[in-house]
């Protein structure tokens, strides 16, 4: 089989409503500034009821990466679920209008597309709260072959660890890419995440995955310590690539062979976060299909990430590729 | 009956869908660059399928006019029609959020809340293909006396000249406006809504209204001149209060017993012009409403535009009142 994509990626299928907030607003909610809750149909409405004028965007972890892949010039492709409803076709139109491969079949049950309400304080911090609606009802079934064994590299979005069916899928897709000699990456995605799930995705990571990518916090309760070089050194162990952002503070990049530290692309006024660790993914990923150099892959995450964050909505305005050869990078 | 509100408006209740795009793009799809076209069902489906990937927000001219005088601290009431659809909850939604009085019933028939496609070029123009679906069922009915009488002036969106019932709609606003004492003022919209309308739009202006809003294509359209100069004392000779906008060459605000001219606000980048003339539109009826001097009308009109195209979207992402505050004009 001929490879197909530079990347095929499995994610909750989003799309984000982004408001601007204040943290007293935060705090009348209850919500922890940052950080990513999973909510239900009536806690969407309410606090929907609550926020300020918002704007609509397709996102999703997953396929907010993959959008940066194609900006990059990558052929990428998706595995998520909607529903056949407005925001399903909005999803379905802005990952294929960008030139993303798409065809997961909607879901016809009686949950609608996945929404996550992003409150944007005016530091740039996002704060979400998602209903995942039909995002959840992603199956082994979802899992193409085609796809997954036709993709250089398969990352997957770890907030999919959550549900029992999608965690299967992860298994599905594993064992394809595995069989197909393809490389296997995460993302961590969120501190709750691993902390609801630190045993089984330890174990998968060391029985799968090739790749990991993780935040400084994910990376720091993966392995339940408040030190991030023993967290990176922890992760390295357990995998080919060990990669750990840190906002503002650039990121590192560990294999069995090479290391590199990476410092954040300077940016005029951070306006929304949303996005910047699924940037940073995309180039980075863009990099290792392509065989660069640790260094090169950092830095074109930081190049990706800092376009992303200059702006409201959580993928590029901008040509990334454009940009990635003004910045020599590729 | 007390004044409930500075500014009650009459608009096309429209959500935005917002895609970058190159000159290419719009010859390729027939779109004339700068224009608003009425597009059915069929052909909406088929140019979303070929825009890029977009962004979605409320819209609708009179509705980011009314979002923009919340924005300044104004008492703001809005009546359109949306569907009981996701798009109509998301507009009920984005205007009750900034503190606009918006009660008019969802309609109920078996057409969709009004979008409207807008393709903006690199140039931060926008090229505009409108669905209306819903928002073109405004009937009289929806024309609430508490609301239109209860209002310093009323504003009425010159699009709504199109269907014979808002049109229905327009004269029931205007005589009771008129009985209550209340100020008319219209929007002319589109060079090519008066050029369909020439007579009848100017009979209404000279029965009905007090204070008439165009920019310099549409005032030259309705009298059929190349003259700016000429259209803009047309104008005046029939109405209380001519405001002639523009783009970047500023405004003309032409009394009985006043004129001003004021030049447009300096503006960093131009990265999307959507909302240009709703905003001005904005801050000039704040300053009417509040009784100031029509060269700080116009200043504030200029300022509210300078605001929403320095960014995506038809509405202003930053307060306007302490942005006016700032300036020293409020």
């Amino acid at each position: 089989m001929s490879l197909s994509f530079d990347v095929a990626a499995l994610g909750n299928a989003i799309v984000d409503v982004i408001a601007p907030a204040d943290d007293a607003f935060l705090v009348e909610q209850a919500l922890a500034k940052g950080s990513m809750t999973l909510i239900d149909t009536d806690q969407a409405g309410a606090l929907y009821d609550r926020m300020g004028p918002g704007v609509e965007a397709s996102g999703g972890s997953a396929g907010n990466t993959v959008a940066g892949l194609a900006s990059l010039g990558c052929r990428a492709a998706y595995i998520g679920k909607v529903a056949d409803d407005t925001l399903g076709r909005v999803f379905r139109h802005d990952i294929t209008a960008i030139g993303v491969h798409f065809d997961s079949k909607p879901f016809t049950g009686p949950l609608g597309t996945g929404r996550c309400l992003i409150n944007v304080t005016p530091d740039g911090q996002r704060t979400m709260s998602t209903y995942l609606g039909a995002a959840n009802a992603l199956t082994p079934e979802d899992v193409s072959p085609d796809i997954v064994q036709g993709a250089e590299i398969v990352y997957l979005e770890g907030y999919l660890f959550d549900p029992d069916e999608a965690r299967q899928a992860f298994g599905k897709a594993a064992s394809l890419a595995r069989a197909a000699g393809r490389r296997i990456a995460i993302t961590l995605s969120d501190a709750f995440v691993v902390e609801r799930h630190r045993a089984a995705l330890l174990d998968f990571i060391e029985t799968d995955v090739d790749i990991v990518f993780a935040n400084a916090a994910e990376a720091t309760a993966l392995f339940e310590t408040h030190d991030f070089d023993a967290a990176v050194a922890a992760l390295a162990k357990r995998v080919d690539l060990a990669i750990v952002t840190r906002g503002k503070h650039g990121s590192v990049l560990v294999s069995q062979t090479d290391r590199a530290e990476v410092a954040a692309a300077p940016v005029a006024q951070v306006v929304d976060t949303t996005g910047a660790g699924d940037q940073y993914a995309a180039g980075a990923l863009y990099g290792l299909a392509r065989g660069l150099d640790l260094a090169v892959c950092g830095r074109l995450g930081a190049l990706a990430a800092a376009e992303v964050i200059s702006h409201y909505g959580p993928r590029p305005q901008t040509d990334l590729k454009t940009l990635a050869q003004a910045a020599g990078l590729i």
